[in-house]
């Protein structure tokens, strides 16, 4: 369906979403909670209104209220903690809002099976607090984890500063309980860590963006928790230095860290400075931050010892070493902070996500330095450098307008990607699609590819009702 | 299609596949070399003759035959090195096999970013030799890794002997080149770590069993090679006393070894004393053997004894060190050799792959027993005990005849997955459906979860080309 097929949700259909999830569980057309709904971390610009908003609290009310929406024929949005970067859990037709955030139970923690079951709008770190005195650990770690739901995770595979060692959020969903487009409840998969019972229909659902099916329970599988952590805070004079040392540590130095964060000198130093660090700061091009972890001191430090060596071989200005818990998370408060701080400096601006094999990230720094003199704008770049995840975030100029930024931006967005294409990256790496990336689908895959997924959406959804409008056109 | 709508290979299309592949390239009927595509690794009773074998050598060639099928409604069996043990090389319906054992290219080892880049008929083993030097490995292995194709264990996501540590084939996977059903030739990933961008096709690929395209690229992810390692032979009185040490290795011990494999008395004792190995064979009940690996000899060595203690306390007989790898190679041999072993003892048997959850062994093991005396057949059981994924193979009793035993077996397999998907586990692994299992798919899933498998099958491949039978039946 496109848009004008859609129909509205009427009155009579709201008493029924009432009937179903419970009247205060429904936030109709008027209502001022209604509001909140309509966006998540995509600027105000991307946001749209439902028109109607639900809190179901379990499986079977998300059945009836999908089964309403096939007959019916309204769109159905699901959101987790709208904490995403592209729109995924904004309502671009309308139609309802469904929100998890009443089905946050973590259902078992099965410490023998090393799994546990959860709803998905248990915040990521409540999960964390619940698992450490089992010993215990979900190595899927966004940077947002103190207010991200697993359920978004999932749903988008989100990444973040562990995956350079332990993968993303993907890696760990051995099962899930789905509503499908079509309504019915279907467990995929459950505490099983191998499974090749037909398709992986686990896997499509992780990262569908809540196009093909609602998550009403997730399998994790946990990991013993490591027991020791080092970081080691690097500085550069250039950014080029800086990021010809990560493919060294995991190739010379045979090491895999468990993070290897990259932040620009303007990005660093900004927010070190706000957080009264003292740092070299005019000679600062860059910072690299490392993390290690394991269940051996002896060996955390030797690998911690060997990132020092490598960096200082290959030009460092300073490492700094932090082995408490406490030093370790001042790095990464730096980390943490640097996006929230670009935001005070302008709220016009993209936070982009793209992904390039790891010995190319110079190419990619340099291609965009590039950019951002074309279009004159400042382009500061972070990220996931082990895994060639860049966050690089194009800023209004002061000295242009809005319209003319607005102007500007989605042809800067597709040099930036066309770029990232051409050095056999993407565009995206842990933020998604969306509709904020959905018309760039075609400058990083073939008409066949995105085909394939647009077939796929069709067969398990024939009336477009899950989350309509992101990652693909229907036609 | 359905096996009647198939239109049969006439010597017209004979002529037309010659053109694509070279005339040398394709068997037609009558050919002697045709009759080693009927089968994989499947009794003899699973196989069936192709009506034409063709061996491309690019994906060009593979895409004009995928169209030309398409155009004739002929079906297209993928085959890799046919060590598969479902049938999923097996051509039902006859039709045209393809098999890749011509596209044997390591086209790319790619060191900066620890990417292989290969052809699907690339022998598992020739890509570790060629990727020792470079100080790098792919963790993927089955433990056919001097015959299988990684086109194969692509294709049906092989597990093995390392998957404790380093999880099963497709987690290395990162970008596929395959030919569609429908014959484009279409690009899935790349060189690169994360990739959110829409939906994961790679993943849905890896597994289906070649109903879903044909791999003519495979991108691999490698990790820097551990340079040291142990094994520990442990010996226990009975099963019930090995199976519960493997959750305390992981939970207590927090431990992650690279295998725990299972073995029972009955499986152990043959093959040991086969090879003249000396034991206290008497007393022998089951036996574990474990594998660490790692980077530090301190931290592999600490490991190693850390398990040889909890097996101790839990009631080992005996536990034996290998430090060395020809030591361990020796227990390793034991392990791999006893399928062969118990091949020789009777070819009427039945190779199956069953998961549960690990808490769950003893409970499998137990019914496993329980349905060989209802049967009044012998269930041999070796496996991947750190996975829960075993290998428990029924074997046709001295006493009856080969009839009888074709009778009991549909029963017999039918109470093995309906226990198995009682413990929350499910009837394939690491092996696959192929068409050996197909008529079961409904005793671990619902008609739902079916039906979403086959609405993505008739929406990639909507004249049923790709290896049809498999998995599940079309309607």
């Amino acid at each position: 369906l496109n848009a004008s097929d859609y129909r509205r949700v009427t009155p009579g259909i709201v008493d029924e979403l009432r009937r179903i999830c419970g009247t205060e569980f429904v936030f109709s057309d008027g209502d001022k909670k209604l509001k909140k709904y309509a966006r998540d971390k995509v600027p105000e610009a991307y946001g749209h209104m439902p028109e109607v908003a639900i809190l179901p609290k379990t499986a079977r009310e998300i059945s009836r209220v999908v089964k309403l929406a096939n007959r019916e024929k309204i769109p159905i949005t699901p959101r987790a903690a709208g904490s995403g970067l592209s729109g995924g859990a904004v309502p671009v037709y309308g139609g309802i809002l469904l929100s998890v955030e009443r089905m946050n139970d973590i259902v078992e923690v099965d410490a023998q099976n090393l799994m546990a079951v959860v709803e998905p709008g248990v915040v990521t770190n409540r999960l964390d607090e619940v698992l450490q005195p089992h010993g215990l650990f979900f190595a899927g770690y966004p940077l947002s984890e103190e207010i991200c739901f697993i359920g978004g995770n999932v749903a988008e595979n989100a990444g973040g500063g562990r995956a350079v060692k332990y993968g993303v959020t993907g890696r760990y969903i051995q099962g899930l309980e789905i509503v499908a487009p079509t309504g019915e409840i279907i467990q995929l998969g459950g505490k099983r860590v191998k499974d090749v019972t037909g398709y992986n229909l686990v896997q499509l659902m992780i990262g569908s963006e809540g196009t093909l099916g609602i998550f009403t329970k997730i399998f994790i599988k946990l990991l013993p928790r490591p027991t020791v952590r080092q970081a080691i805070l690097v500085l550069f004079e250039d950014p080029e230095t800086a990021i010809a040392v990560v493919p060294e540590v995991m190739t010379a130095g045979r090491l895999v860290p468990t993070s290897i964060e990259f932040m620009d000198g303007f990005s660093f130093c900004m927010t070190a400075r706000a957080l009264k660090e003292r740092f070299p700061y005019e000679k600062i091009g860059a910072a690299l931050l490392f993390e290690v972890d394991g269940t051996h001191l002896s060996v955390v430090a030797e690998n911690a010892a060997s990132i020092r060596r490598i960096c200082r071989e290959r030009g460092a200005l300073e490492e700094y070493l932090a082995e408490t818990d406490r030093e370790i998370e001042r790095f990464w408060r730096i980390r943490k902070q640097i996006p929230w701080d670009i935001l005070r400096y302008t709220s016009h601006q993209s936070v982009e996500d793209i992904v390039v094999p790891i010995g190319s990230i110079p190419q990619a720094l340099s291609k965009l330095k590039q950019i951002g003199e074309k279009y004159g704008v400042d382009i500061p770049v972070l990220g996931h450098a082990g895994d060639g995840n860049l966050h690089a975030i194009p800023l209004k100029s002061s000295a242009s307008t809005v319209a003319q930024w607005e102007e500007i931006l989605p042809s800067l967005l597709r040099d930036i990607y066309a770029m990232t294409a051409e050095l056999g990256g993407t565009i995206s790496g842990e933020h998604g699609i969306g509709h904020k990336r959905r018309d760039y689908m075609s400058l990083v895959m073939s008409q066949a590819h995105l085909d394939m997924m647009r077939k796929i959406k069709r067969a398990l959804d024939p009336n477009n009702i899950l989350n309509p409008g992101k990652i693909f056109s229907w036609i």
